[in-house]
């Protein structure tokens, strides 16, 4: 099986770049953006996730024999445009917000300054791992924060492609989930996993005894005992049976969860299991798990919810030629006029505005004719947006792979602590936290 | 890289195993069973796929020295759990409904009979598969009746994990889609690839005129021409005026699309142009689709309400333990109890009943506590659903590839014509088209 990623893709980014390489615009320099013109409806922010992936998958992105042969099978492009896809390895400059960075309408997410034909082709890669990531990752801040502090494992690889799942484990640990139950997100990016067993364990056993007593010979008392397979009663007074004092947690996965903690909790204690917890698991999103966040439970695991993005499964970014540069080296903005999918042309910089006390107050975007053009006033209180990925061809690695993933999770956890107050209400309908200000350049 | 799907799976699922073989009960052969509970909120019928990429899939679950030595390191299974798993093959037997047939709630899309240790592991990788494909699947079906005969192109890949991507080119094309825009889809699966050229190539060019008369040069004046870029009207007259009376399409992308097709279909016809086409692709679905059937627009392109789901990104499907033999050889059914998540026990057959018209009539599941339990009388007219995929874990390899997915759109296509007609509604709120029934096996 070839490893390249190069097919992923849409047939019109190679008809285009066969067009352009016929007619001699293919080698203009071009600036390509990838910005969102609105957040999820009723999200304050969202949050970048899929960066670390995107450069690993870029690095890829090579034609080798099977791509070749099956394009000039189908016919897709000429024989020049295929010497050329033979020779292919990314040589531009990529730029953009951290992954775990938050962002808003227009933030400039990532920026690929390459040739056109460099460019172009890696489009709809790099949109397909952004938006995906992107929106699991915003989806999945907004129940860290309605857990306030409680753990929460993902455990949603069963509700979307076997593939996305890997990809949303590490983009809900990004956002600060604590684990999830994904093997391959384990080996594949250092996430840690979670997970003891389901329902078909106890029904295999001839009783739910015989099954708590094999979990607990296997993994130990400090395990999970899942006790609602029949009744969630009998079953937590079985567990605590079995386990004995050191029964690490029971899990419910159904029912009326914040009447059933807490009258689990009440058992548990009138059984003197007082450090026993109790993990919930069904069908949660951050209005359940806010729910829930008056009741005695400790831990969280989200599925369907957080894998599907909560409602807004795809977060809408585009990627975009915002500039090329002129014969004169100058760099030229573009944009189409047409209808409502109006795009702000030429290179940008941006930053995060913050108050006295550190809150953020705005993104400011400097819109930039040339680089180099205006930024802040040196005496504001501005951080820096965009970090410096791939510098002609060669991809910083400490963006990639499990340590990258840490980095993003540290640095969500920075940005997030920049928001407003407001900017955690879960309610719907809000509008973005902060303004988008663009100023113009020099 | 290792080319196992071994560890796209969750935890809990080698854990349960590793106390499976410890207890012994890891033999007992049992029956898992796949199925809906529900069709997504606003369905009447849902379509299976999937079927053909879970059993390549499961070919590819083995435990090789990366995997193995993984989960070694993690700690998750013991060693003798490690050595049953470097042994692993499937050798169980999964039957199904056909990929491209209809679904209801209860219908057994997919039972795999296998001891539980060989069973209970794929649990996660075929609910992966099937909840997307099948989610993605049910809601291009309904775009194709909204169609009414006129070609869709697939072209959403950038609003999915890049993996799920080609599933959800393949998915739709078993819906009834014509192409994709999706390269490897095309590569993989045997799928049309279709698509000429986005803005960005017209905004690298110096003049929308350089722009068409480079793609004409290269891809013939049969190609689509992107007309939307500055102004519909100007953008037309250009593309006849470039690629003159064999002008095959021009392609809308914004706009009030219904009023945009009638103003362009007068004017390609009033420059003389009566076989150039028109196709839209501006953020359709299922309802927009509908919304342009009174009008002159010739194909569409659909995006994200396609590989979304259209609002129902995971099908719910779930894998249930339904039935184990017993020490005398008897399948033994298994129900878990649990408040909302009733299941129902026992290996079923299932037929479609049909009226004399050869009009689906009800989806009848007869519960079997013994194989060769009760059927549908010979007088019925009734319709087999369940096709057998694997046998002691040989792949019938009919059902896999690129034949696989043309068989499953075709079978697709007959079972969609035996629905009545209210099955083909796209209103919202409604009921599964024809109900199930069980019958109590003998």
């Amino acid at each position: 099986m070839s490893t390249s990623t190069a097919l992923l893709t849409d047939r019109y980014e190679l008809t285009m770049l066969d067009a352009a390489l016929r007619d001699g615009t293919a080698e203009r320099r071009c600036l390509f953006e990838v910005f969102a013109r609105t957040l999820p409806h009723d999200r304050r922010y969202g949050v970048v996730a899929g960066t670390g992936r995107v450069l690993e998958l870029i690095r890829d992105v090579t034609f080798g024999p099977d791509e070749l042969d099956w394009l000039a099978a189908n016919d897709v492009v000429s024989a020049r445009t295929l010497e050329w896809l033979a020779d292919y390895r990314f040589t531009g400059t990529i730029t953009g917000y951290h992954e775990g960075e938050l962002y808003f309408p227009g933030s400039p997410i990532l920026t690929v300054e390459a040739s056109f034909a460099e460019g172009v082709i890696l489009e709809t890669l790099v949109l397909s791992v952004l938006n995906y990531d992107s929106s699991v990752a915003s989806a999945a801040a907004r129940m860290v924060s309605a857990a306030g502090g409680r753990p929460l494992a993902e455990m949603g690889s069963r509700r979307t492609g076997e593939r996305s799942a890997v990809a949303a484990a590490r983009a809900a640990f990004i956002a600060g989930f604590s684990a999830t139950s994904n093997l391959e997100a384990g080996r594949s990016w250092g996430i840690p996993t979670m997970g003891t067993a389901a329902h078909a364990f106890t029904l295999l056993h001839d009783t739910e005894e015989d099954a708590f007593r094999s979990q607990v010979a296997t993994m130990g008392p400090g395990t999970t005992l899942l006790v609602d397979t029949y009744d969630v009663e009998r079953g937590t007074a079985l567990a605590v049976e079995v386990a004995g004092p050191e029964l690490g947690a029971v899990r419910l996965d159904s029912g009326d969860l914040p009447a059933l903690v807490a009258s689990v909790r009440a058992q548990l204690d009138s059984l003197g299991n007082h450090h026993t917890k109790i993990t919930v698991t069904n069908d949660l999103d951050e209005y359940t798990i806010a729910a829930l966040a008056a009741t005695p439970v400790d831990s969280y695991g989200v599925g369907t919810s957080v894998v599907t993005g909560s409602g807004s499964v795809a977060a809408g970014m585009v990627y975009k030629l915002v500039a090329h540069r002129t014969v004169d080296g100058e760099w030229m903005p573009v944009a189409k006029k047409s209808a409502e999918k109006t795009s702000i042309g030429g290179k940008k910089r941006a930053v995060r505005r913050l108050n006295a006390r550190g809150v953020a107050t705005a993104e400011v975007l400097y819109v930039e004719a040339a680089i180099g053009g205006a930024g802040p006033r040196s005496s504001e209180n501005a951080r820096d947006l965009l970090h410096t990925f791939v510098t002609e061809g060669v991809i910083d690695e400490r963006y990639t792979g499990a340590a990258g993933v840490l980095a993003a999770r540290e640095h969500r956890a920075k940005a997030v602590a920049e928001l407003p107050a407001e900017g955690l209400r879960l309610a719907r309908g809000g509008e973005p936290v902060i303004p988008t200000e663009y100023v113009a350049g020099a």
